[in-house]
């Protein structure tokens, strides 16, 4: 079934065998999310461009950071907004939606988070994450002070910038390429009613970033059930 | 000495101390380059971040590919000058002159490709790079028909994108962080007339891309000292 | 209720009652939609500007045209989609959900037609309206030939002129007064797997254009037979 | 005569008959302006069309308005200044002389209105007209306290807005139609110098903002009279 | 009287007296036009200055070439609309409609050349000076190819160039100084209809292209005379 | 040899014979710098456009001014960097690196001067010139209030003014034509060590701006045989 689905413009060929930790860490997708992630098979032409793609997307999205996992998701798809990225817009809008357990905030930030009911905290975040990716020329010390001033940390503006600047990486490796996201990330948490979705959601993190917008941890099975009931 | 050279805007706190395998990889850029490049130390404050972004970098820049390692490196300058960015224009634009063994080249690169003497195929190459670099919400098919029509298959796509991408994610970081080159980059490979340049140069690759601008191999110590008897 | 609810950033004061009209007009939504759009609301501090807005909006994204209504709400969503405008892409975000029964493709619009797949005529129309978004100043004779080699006559140019340049104002208006769009939209044709989405959605049929995503005002079970049919 | 000039690039076909509520308007033109404006003559092709384009365009432009209606036409101008509109700026340009009675300020604000010597509150409104026309998706509430602390109202706020957003709903339909304005509109208000020019032409606004640049009410005839005897 | 009017928002201190040979042009100007341009006022304070501009500005827009001087002024306006020059769009719009004793295609070319009927070979001249203008950075061998298929020699495309690059220049002395143009080009050339215009004016030019819209040759006298019985 | 040697890519036919004027002009360049800067072998095929380049771009670089030599060089480097100039980075960056004694910090001007150790009154002109080039038409009082808060006089203002506009004249000749700057640029100024450099190279100017990037007055011949000796 994988062989059938497109995934992105380029033909790479047949896919080599997977080393045995990514494999493990597939079949981890396929339990949490019910799905490989795209961007994953994509990569998965060459293992060793898969695992430093993991690595430093995990540690980015999933690792120790000042900012909360959904602040991450918002600078990613605010980035991913302003580079018009429909793969990343997709998939890091589900996240977002799944992680602030408030789809209509997910679908704000990814159409346009100036008009999104920010903190000042977030909107400094994304403010500075934006315009690092429009004009990188043009940054100077004030950015930064910005950034302070709002409460973060020179520790936390490392990952604000580390964040955005990966983002403007994939956007532009998906838009070369072409890159097509899962088909059920479309359909992840739109059916929340603003803040009484459930919120346990949160607790459970999935494994990849750019796949771990599955609801509650529920099986793709559970999911897929649930759907049809409605 | 280290402690006292600024390396970027952030203050992230005293260095922990470097995991054995990065340890033996600083040592290695020292003994070859006779310095660490700068984005190392920006991100020796993490073992973790630093791992991922070498493991990221090196298999780019100096893995197997298509590309040969000039043409990857034309890639990274033509990107960062799209984006003005000082960090990866010097230590780039100094592995473009070395690996071209033409320092003219390498600067005219660095201030616009338009005005170099390109093969087909390069001006394909760099004109699909800092398109996706400066609209990459643009992209289309027809423009990896353009590279496909300049002899590239499918497999250098990916490797272009992808080099693209990683420097549109660096040259943010460094904008964002305000990262500054080692000054050791702005001198290396300027004598040098034409191509009567040492061609073997382009033998002996660097264990690290952002690094791997050393003269033919020549120990720092003999650099050093050559550059005294001017 | 609806005076809790805020519509935009501006305070026009106390709302005028509404003439007899624009009443009806106002009940005919409730009826069909289950909510006023707030777009109308916005308007109703004004008869006059109110009806104008309707009878403009209604002509061209419900009137005779050669082209389809659902080609007319994509373009409204390309547009709105370059020009960044939270209100028109939540609301003609869901009209191309449901016009074209494809929440996926409603959701790539909105996020860059360039990634959908598009028959030729579809995206002679979409290049061409996003051109006249980004660069009236421009546009050039053989915008309109494109136009032409697609199939389009004279009278289709112009609707595609007419939609396009009639979201160029729209997008302002809201993004000058930060207009917020309904709740409702965000829910509305999201579930649907594929084309076997529950065609009952269509069942109410807005008469604005900006809230009438039903497809004609043909019945559900009219549409699913019709499209069997196909 | 009117068949043999070319009003726009688009062939729509021979004109229906106007209904006669448009045909009275169109005798009241030609008789208050002496000439038809082109865009009404290029929406005639469907008079559902025409009437809405004049409904919301006399609204706009000749209602009620905390806004002047110099102030309505500075706004139309420079909007198309930025857009580049020939018809625009050729038809409220003369709108803008004639309001004015200053023609060397009307081809101010259509080359660009920092260069002119503006009153802060009429600085503040074009600045807001211009940025919502270049940026609409940078719109924020600093701009709209920007316009209050001018000394506007949100009912004038909402006006400057609906005429912004309006002009560049026409700049692009004359943009992407090839629209041609009327030859009168160049030679209008030309030869008054400065202030001196008769400010009575202020008191007599005509029916058709797009249109209502004739000179102090005197007849077409009148006027045609006067421009031989020069 | 001239020390009264306000040239541009820079006080740069008493003008020093002229070098004769200066005195001699001014002479002139005072005598041919009735009026000596602001930019040579502007200049003024510094003699090398101002014969230096004026050498380089004769020189390209009156000396030999293989454009006429019309196109030169053509090309003076096209590119001052692209950069928005109230000075120069004033006074070489003034140029324009006298030169092509059309002030018609005058005002034309100020608003957007793209709208205006040009020959293949303007329009490619005024393509390039524009593409030059907006991105200077992107030009390449195709850009002349274009020219030299609308049948220019390479000779001509130095003047193109040259051309187009100074007004590059002069727009930008405007804008940082604030020049005012002298009021007299706002009233030059407005009133002719269409080609019937005197064809002689184009016999008589001025000395300063900056300057030299005078109408055919009639002086500045007569010319005061004629606009007081208007 | 110099029939040889490429100087741009258009073909102006052959030379005439230079004016005994300068003719000497070019025996000082060759005397004093070892060669003819391109700029002006390219201007050489007309007398007279050749002088007027001269003496505007000697009085404007190398007159009486409130700004230093070195400052004139950062802005006009400044000002081809925003412009991406291949032929004034490399003319006017080696004249950086020889007026400031610093190869470092020319290059980082070429960069981008954002990046640099600037003084308030280095950013504040460097930052009004590079606006300057990329919106002249967003120009405004504030922009020059700036400058005079960092202690520039208006007489000052207008050499910053001047010299930026210039070099978007120069950059936008250069690359209209794909002018070539001398090899020798490339390796002037490269070797020295941070400040220790001999500060005397500044007290020789040429007599071009354009090529006054001659070492410590060394000899043409001197320098040959110290590169030979490397």
């Amino acid at each position: 079934m994988v062989k059938e689905e497109r995934v992105m413009a380029l033909d790479l060929g047949p896919r080599p065998s997977l080393d045995p930790d990514i494999a493990a860490y597939f079949a981890k997708c396929e339990e949490k999310l019910g799905f490989i992630p795209n961007v994953l098979k994509a990569y998965a032409f060459d293992n060793r461009k898969l695992k430093a793609f993991i690595a430093m997307a995990d540690d980015l999205m999933l690792g120790d950071s000042g900012l909360s996992k959904l602040e991450r998701e918002m600078i990613a798809v605010a980035v991913s907004c302003a580079n018009h990225c429909h793969y990343c817009l997709t998939a890091h809008g589900a996240a977002v939606r799944q992680r602030a357990a408030d789809p209509e905030m997910g679908e704000l930030i990814a159409q346009n988070y100036r008009a999104a009911a920010l903190t000042l905290r977030q909107k400094a975040m994304l403010d500075f994450a934006v315009r690092l990716t429009e004009a990188p020329d043009k940054m100077e010390e004030m950015d930064r002070q910005a950034l302070r001033r709002a409460g973060f940390k020179d520790r936390d503006i490392w990952d604000i910038a580390a964040v955005a600047a990966f983002y403007n990486m994939s956007n532009r490796l998906a838009a070369a390429t072409d890159m097509k996201p899962n088909r059920e990330y479309h359909y992840l948490v739109r059916d929340m009613v603003g803040k009484e979705a459930d919120a346990r959601s949160n607790a459970q993190a999935g494994p990849v970033s750019a796949a771990s917008t599955n609801r509650a941890g529920e099986t793709a099975q559970g999911r897929r059930r649930r759907r049809q009931a409605v």
